[in-house]
């Protein structure tokens, strides 16, 4: 692929692109990466960020086209891919693409259900399109980093919308020119600051992200030109996005090697870097007498050894609310060893008011040991008898070398909907999607996610 | 103003701003921004660009709360923001804001006409609006230029959707706080790239512009919380922006020095280095016998003499559509001598096909002359029996040393209106925008530029 036509070789690729071309493991990792978006949807469908949301945009609701999952109301396909992608991010429970560390889905699956619901399109059509999305989403965001991202963009929104667009372009039919376009069309969009994460304003950044992406594939579809040149021109989205661009990277081994395969799912709803330490607290757990026996207040110290990394990012041991929890590694500690669980319920503001938990946040220590992998962690809990008990763990869940396998994925999204959306029936949807590739309509799945 | 933290400090000034505190100086320029601004719509209202628009917008629309300036749809006040704003800026005949070459009106004007429509306000109210709005962009633009643009960042856009975050939560009278998330929202919605000029892309940057910033606003009044610092912060707006940010000009002289008193308005629909060339024509063409007298072959050729800027940008002696004889010297001579005019009718596909207009084409050649100011030019005309004509303008209209006057504002929009929208009572509504200070609703200006 030469680079100096990176964009149209990126939308040829897209509309050239043959079901049969999708090697079976990727498409057994996109199947995931739809189960695993679904679910945070559904977990993330009653937060109060996306009910504001839902209240400022219901007066601007078109048509009833389109489903919100997990909840009543239909609006068009626009506003659906807006709220449905915003909910779908919200807890931070998301895929993330360790690469760029971009959470790829949220962008990408919302419009291509909105679309499936307006326009129609199979199970195995909805499921190409979000291969191919995810691809784009990540290649874009390869060539920009690591400068995008350290910079201050927000990589899953500015490289998300690329996605976006193609995945969109693809469930139109768009031929490459009009493909060439929605990507044109994405590249003017793209917007999201990392200073926003920790506010609602997050959200707005990811919703635009799938609503915008989709727009600019209908917008494409329809004849509107854009820039032919749209990411590489000399005043194209790479030169603004990035000092660090490495062009290359979007053509390189495209068709071969899959972006998608790099998708890592969140085992918790929080920080990645927590992740082994909640591991290991899980453990210990275990290993502690059952919590109606152990008194809590026992516990004199509970020591935590990690990368640098995990200390720089995660050292918060006052947390106001649910939000700033989720990158507290004293409020996961505590809720992990007193609750023995750290899902959504346990990132709340509920829970982060509860004065046991509180207590125990305060008997959290952290030290950094560069010797230790960012993806392990040491945790010993000191027991006021002067006992301890420890526990090492060398790959947390979620990470490369410890993916999530296919039960602890179903248990996850089971306990999303559980959460915020009991009333779905979590085997027939969950096995609905695992089934995507045989499905004739993929609105099927959607229907399934709201209230009878 | 502290420059750590710029935007509290502009979100203060806005929402503690009072109608009383506005120069008259300033609001005669608001009132003439708004002015040009409908015109420029109304004259937009039927490009193909914006019809293509509205056709995959329509399905999205929502409850009919608001117009479209020229036309007979109704929808959500989001998609009217979007479509008026694509629309008054798709001619290429918008104000200008000198310091910074942004087109201030476009995306901030159409939020507040459709909040105007859905939830009432005072021609006054609407004006105070309009002229914070423009003062919001066009300063946080000062602050990145000029590198920002120079990256490849479609200033108008980017920039625009502060100042249209600003206006509209102005309108729905948001507190300091809620201010500063409406400008949060904004910095993360923030995009446009250069790259998109030229084709019909351009609209959808500044037409997100327009609907982000009202978004934005109406998010932040619902609740929706943003980044406080989202301007200056680490990974804000102006680090993501710019590498020469100067954050000092946010806030120096705010309240005290008027950024509108810095706008211009275009005389013609085209480049702004043009403007003195096509003056130059302009003058020679009535010195010259009148055209149903004068064989336009006698021109044996046409010679332009200007500041090197003006070949850079405009030597196109080739021109494939009225989008690119904008920014064509060659047709914009040809079109000045032959027809007398260079307005909208004489940058379309028709005029740049016109056999007449082709051949005069050919025969222009332009030469650099650096010691001709940018607003300056020269042109000669040679006949074929050796004689010539020439003229030298100085300040060529529309530039800061020759302003266009209220009567030639006047007749622009006329202009504007005439070849889009001939049902407009233009007398009527000229007078309405005028006396916009005493209006007792905004929206009657609105129902003025539809069909009745």
């Amino acid at each position: 692929m030469s680079e100096t036509a990176v964009t149209r070789e990126l939308a040829e690729f897209v509309a050239n692109s043959h079901w049969r071309d999708i090697p079976p493991a990727v498409r057994r990792e996109g199947v995931r990466g739809l189960l695993n978006h679904v679910g945070c949807a559904l977990g993330g469908c009653t937060d109060v960020a996306i009910g504001l949301a839902i209240r400022v945009l219901a007066p601007s609701f078109g048509a009833g086209q389109a489903g919100l999952i997990g909840r009543g109301e239909r609006c068009d396909v626009l506003n659906a891919a807006f709220l449905n992608s915003a909910g779908g991010n919200v807890l931070e429970y998301d895929d993330t693409h360790l690469p760029t560390v971009m959470h790829p889905a949220a962008p990408v699956a919302p419009g291509l259900f909105a679309l499936a619901e307006a326009r129609g399109a199979s199970g195995a059509e909805l499921l190409h399109a979000f291969i191919l999305g995810v691809e784009v989403s990540c290649r874009v965001g390869n060539a920009v980093m690591p400068h995008h991202y350290r910079r201050g963009a927000h990589i899953t929104a500015t490289c998300g919308v690329f996605g976006a667009a193609a995945a969109a372009g693809k469930l139109l039919g768009l031929d490459p020119v009009r493909m060439n376009w929605a990507l044109g069309h994405a590249a003017t969009q793209s917007a999201g600051l990392v200073e926003s994460l920790g506010s609602m304003s997050k959200s707005i950044g990811v919703g635009n992200a799938a609503r915008n992406g989709l727009a600019g594939a209908l917008f494409a579809e329809a004849g509107l030109t854009a820039a032919e040149s749209a990411i590489e021109g000399k005043y194209g989205f790479a030169a603004v996005a990035s000092d660090t661009v490495d062009l290359g990277k979007i053509g390189d081994g495209l068709g071969e090697r899959w972006e998608i395969l790099a998708n890592a799912y969140k085992p918790y709803p929080c920080g990645v870097v927590l992740f082994p330490v909640i591991d290991a607290c899980l453990e210990l757990r275990h290993r502690l007498p059952a919590a109606d026996q152990f008194d809590i207040g026992r516990i004199a110290r509970v020591e935590v050894r990690g990368h640098p990394l995990l200390r720089e990012r995660t050292d918060r041991p006052d947390v106001a609310d649910g939000r700033s929890a989720k990158v507290s590694l004293q409020h996961s500690v505590a809720v992990a060893l007193l609750r023995g669980a750290a899902g959504i319920a346990q990132f709340t503001d509920a829970a982060v008011g509860d004065p046991a938990v509180r207590a125990l946040r305060d008997r959290v220590i952290a030290a950094d040991d560069a010797s230790i992998p960012v993806e392990a962690a040491f945790v010993a809990v000191r027991l006021d008898d002067g006992s301890s008990l420890s526990e090492q763990v060398h790959a947390g869940r979620g990470t490369p070398g410890r993916p999530m396998s296919d039960i602890e994925l179903d248990a996850k999204v089971s306990e999303c909907a559980a959460f915020s959306a009991p009333f779905v029936d979590m085997p027939a949807l969950i096995a609905a999607i695992r089934d995507i590739e045989t499905l004739g309509d993929a609105a099927h799945i959607m229907r399934m996610t709201v209230p009878a």
